[in-house]
């Protein structure tokens, strides 16, 4: 978004739309499209003469022009976008075709599982170009991808004071604060006026990104106050800073989770946070972008750990797909056959009575089912801090009262079905009876497993379903056949 | 946050902590608990006489006196949260004690399924007192939950400007831009000098929350371009708005969806965007604080989906959590029962067989876990708008490639189990089979369900996982006992 008025100060204001990288990717993949066909054309002709030699490369430059000029009218989070969308191959076709100067900002901002690839297709030279320019912060994300000897060719041409900044916020743990912090604070005295406050940042030229506040420091570099933009630009030139400062603010520290730091982003509507050390001392600054990026990554993990995936490429190589996968199912299997071996062990009452194999599969079902809506409402409660010893007790009544009632409502319909089928008013009773029981094991489990995971400091959701279905399928077998023993043989 | 460093310009910063909320709600509910203990006490001795009367009295206003002080220190966002964790009967106790100043503040925090009994406590002279100062949009997203008289009351207190813009904001579907966007806007004209403008903000003596630009009309209200501050603040003061405002700008319709809208925010780092109509007129504004709560709210609405569930109060009356949940119990009953049905047509083969009852179960299971994994992709991908016409097809045969590997490996340890238990070589081959088969189905209808719903405009991630796991469970079923009926008898 550059200022491009100067010139035609009348000109229409061009809109973006917020749909824009959709339409963008289909004109990129329309691009490829042809200049496929084109070439696969070519080659068909299998004519080794010059002229399609000739042809093909004009057709083929003439198709790289279209789409340099394509990509270069994008923003970069757009470039990256289409780059995550393409497969591989497409990928880099594009990737060289982005010009030098946003590559920095596409590397930033592409997700990790491509951000390799394009790297790879870098020589060492763009690489310390793309990124000699960044802030420490930005170095420090990206780092762990860069091969060493571009690190350390970067590194030499950073300032003392910027060197340390890159040690630190590499030194942080992955979900902190402090991994998400930046080092662009404007930072003033509290006996200074406006006024001169006002000269100082017309001196600078630019303001750091999501500048909504300043942040003013004592001679220590203590944290005195925030003077919020809004505050500076309202108020009387003359007034000093210390008058019109705000001393109520929220402060991160840098080991602070970065879930809870994007908790009170969202509760208080802040657009930046301080972070400071334990001496209070200023040290950086979180900003609401790096907060969004938290929260969207965040509610991606979760629905992907349901299904026991981590983040993968769409086009990711089939054998990274593999590793991504196959743990999780063979995993499965694992516990699916543990709850058929416990369902063997009835054997002989199934044999006599073989309706009893169709019934099963409902009882272990439905009690999964029950015990998941238990779950969900737990991990929720659990996620916003809502669960506290004690209103632990009161949850745990009404998550079974709940149950209850509805398993009397639903064991209902299946003993009706069960009758249906067996025309046996036993086998209906019993299903009934496991089917409820079931059920309260299903929001036993939903309730405890999240409960215990988040006091051992574990993500209450990641694995719980698995055992939730575990439990509920063998016990779910274990009852119901056990009834089925004891009551109808 | 007030300002309240006038008086003492030395004192510490009052540090906010990002767990504070939590903190809150664990001393009100020791409060609570506190009251309620020596309530029960003194009601226990069940003396009618004048002095226990007199103590309980003493002592609950005491406790009364520390609650407030509790809830009067608290950020109104922190209120809402304690209010959303409380019991109702707490809630209100609670909710009585907060002062009149901050309701208007907490009703607008709080969850819609906290807010009805909210209002419903207060009297129609506190709702109108606590709604007259509301700005148009806040007073839109409150108006189905008030009493119509007091929409009526508070709608005489408003100018025709604010009128107008209550029934437009009302007027826009759920989703929309339009549903979210605020009216609270500094516009300014181009040929103005950045001096003017600075002393127009200085007589506005607040600018809007989140006012990170300023919006550039013509006299016919079209936007012409945006001015950020942070350009304000860094330019000469003697430059024309014109020449440093910038043309290219985000502008968002007000029936876009508002996933969209974040989706852009996310991209773009936006704080706020400007709202036009198709005549590029200036109508309304979005800030970042609403998109963070689309966000927050799409994504809890999709965990919750899953489960089939709606957002529901921890402490919701049981009827009320009966309704919520008993629906999706019910229909799962009914989808588990069909699929039992199918097998039941296979009484005979099973009668057999009687090991192929145990085996079913896993064949069924793994096809679901494996469909998941599929649909989980296929949706994210949809959501993020990576799917066009023209990858899809490259997508169905990566997802169909993938599974059949992890299906040739996973069988494999399938059909040794099934050799285990039953000691036939054919039963583990049937087993292998079918459960590769199973698989596929899963991934197909894991590809093929969002694919269709998503192309029919409804939601890809609801009721998507109902119909896949009826699949793959009765097809499951019927693929294995009818290759078992057909090769084992």
């Amino acid at each position: 978004m550059t200022n491009t008025a100067e010139q035609k100060p009348a000109a229409a204001p061009r809109r973006l739309d917020p749909e824009d990288a959709q339409h963008a990717l289909a004109a990129v993949q329309e691009c490829l499209r042809r200049q496929m066909l084109v070439e696969s054309l070519v080659h068909r002709q299998e004519q080794g003469d010059a002229k399609a030699t000739l042809v093909e490369d004009l057709v083929h430059r003439q198709h790289e022009a279209e789409l340099k000029a394509l990509v270069d009218d994008l923003h970069p989070a757009d470039i990256a976008f289409i780059l995550e969308s393409l497969p591989k191959e497409e990928r880099q076709t594009v990737w060289n075709l982005v010009s030098a100067e946003h590559d920095a900002d596409v590397l930033l901002e592409v997700e990790d599982w491509v951000r390799e690839s394009l790297i790879e297709a870098m020589d060492r030279q763009d690489l310390v170009a793309a990124t000699g320019n960044m802030d420490a912060d930005e170095l420090a994300d990206l780092a762990p991808d860069l091969p060493p000897d571009v690190v350390a060719e970067v590194q030499k041409g950073l300032t003392e004071e910027e060197r340390a900044q890159l040690l630190e916020a590499m030194g942080y743990p992955e979900d902190s604060v402090g991994a998400i912090m930046d080092f662009e604070m404007v930072r003033v005295r509290e006996d200074v006026t406006l006024e001169v406050v006002l000269r100082y940042l017309r001196r600078l030229h630019e303001l750091p990104d999501h500048t909504d506040q300043i942040f003013v420091v004592d001679r220590q570099d203590k944290l005195q106050g925030v003077l919020p933009i809004s505050v500076l630009l309202v108020s009387e030139p003359d007034s000093e800073v210390h008058s019109v400062m705000n001393t109520d603010f929220l402060a991160l520290n840098p080991l602070d989770s970065d879930a809870d730091a994007a908790g009170a982003f969202e509760r208080y509507d802040l657009v930046s946070a301080p972070v400071v050390d334990d001496q209070s001392r200023l040290i950086g600054r979180v900003t609401i972008a790096d907060v969004v990026d938290v929260m969207r990554e965040d509610s991606q993990e979760q629905a992907l750990s349901r299904a026991g995936l981590q983040e993968e490429d769409i086009f990711a190589p089939m054998v990274k797909a593999l590793r991504n996968r196959a743990p999780w199912l063979l995993f499965n299997i694992c516990t699916a056959a543990t709850a058929s071996f416990v369902a063997s062990q009835f054997e002989d009452t199934v044999s006599h009575i073989v309706v009893l194999a169709f019934l099963m599969s409902i009882v272990a079902g439905i009690g999964g089912n029950s015990g998941n809506q238990t779950m969900t409402m737990i991990i929720r409660a659990l996620a916003m801090g809502r669960i506290t010893p004690r209103n632990l007790w009161q949850l745990v009544k009404r998550e079974m009262m709940v149950t209850l009632m509805v398993g009397l409502c639903g064991s209902l319909m299946a003993a009706l079905f069960a009758w249906i089928i067996s025309r046996s008013i036993w086998v209906a009773i019993v299903m009934m009876a496991a089917m409820i029981c079931n059920m309260l094991v299903g929001a036993g489990i939903g309730v405890l497993v999240p409960m215990l995971r988040s006091r051992f400091g574990k993500d209450p959701a990641i694995g719980s379903s698995v055992l939730l279905t575990f439990a509920t399928d063998s016990l779910g077998f274990f009852i119901f056949l056990g009834l089925a023993t004891v009551f109808l043989l």
